[in-house]
């Protein structure tokens, strides 16, 4: 295929492997960025370089940061509330940093119990996660409503039990601007057992 | 938003900017990255760096390539056919050599004519077309199907009358695989008049 030289082919052949990404966009995204060398394509080409030097895992919690510990886990008031919230991936912890949660603290395990995978408590950052809880007053298991996520909380509730340690869960509901009739059978019945008074 | 440093801050904003992301989608790309740091992020930054050095504008056709003029114009068989493909992008290029339209030259005009958006004859490369097609047998205007690219080609079809170049463009017709039922009047009627015996 001649169009491009080798440097365009593989850049495009990378740029395929990004979510959402295949092939055929990825090479209209080469273009977009090649038309727009001095707007976009310098600008991304810098902060890439940037980022990859820069990105780290924090050594206290998992998320992701340009520091490490992070710039929440180095946030004395973030301590204050005593509540720990332990999610599954740093997109989790971002989306609740974006909902505003609050002054709290975060754990990424990186990932779930899974013992089909060959997932074991090992695998994840499980242990790290049972030797901080005691610094705090309130765990709030925020795993995802799967089995492996549920599974993973039993585990934690299990190894925690005794501690005098408070764990809780996320509400389980009808999303905002949710519509009943798309909604699942659990979801619904678990919404009206968890009704509230207006 | 404490999620991530100002490099990944601005990761993320540069990645929106591309042709099928937002900035919930480029979150999440960013966070792909990062997680497969050696196997993508890094690979990706390098390409990057390399495609930014290393990618021109063909001073022959406006084709974009690593050298100049680009493969094809440097390709004495591409030029045997005394064939030359007029597009409005380097994508159409692109597309064309995909298809494998064979050994043909190609000029990439960078737009088409559009008085409505204050873009005349000057702001496309059309003074290097009327002056490389004498070099040519067959011009084929292969411009988009719309009311611009329409008028750019008779445009080109003037400035040539009397030169001896043979102006063809695109077939228009059923596209391999369409329905009948969701085409247009215009392609049906066009497709019926240009029928071929079987």
């Amino acid at each position: 295929m001649a169009s491009g030289g080798p440097e365009i082919e593989q850049l495009i052949q990378l740029l395929a492997r990004l979510p959402g990404y295949g092939p055929r966009s990825a090479r209209r995204a080469v273009l977009h960025l090649i038309k727009r060398k001095d707007q976009l394509m310098l600008p991304l080409s810098a902060a890439l370089d940037r980022a990859v030097a820069a990105v780290r895992s924090c050594e206290i919690c998992g998320n992701v940061d340009t520091i490490s510990p992070c710039s929440i886990c180095a946030d004395p008031r973030r301590g204050e509330s005593g509540i720990l919230i332990v999610v599954e991936d740093v997109g989790d912890l971002w989306a609740l940093e974006r909902a505003g949660v609050g002054q709290v603290r975060y754990h990424v395990l990186g990932g779930v119990l899974s013992p089909l995978d060959g997932i074991g408590p090992d695998d994840l950052n499980l242990d790290a996660l049972l030797s901080r809880a005691g610094d705090y007053t309130e765990l709030v298991l925020a795993m995802n409503a799967t089995v492996e996520g549920q599974t993973t909380a039993h585990y934690i509730t299990d190894h925690l039990s005794g501690r005098g340690i408070k764990v809780t869960r996320l509400a389980h509901g009808v999303p905002v601007g949710g519509e009943l009739d798309y909604l699942d059978e659990g979801t619904l019945s678990q919404a009206l057992r968890a009704r509230t008074e207006i």
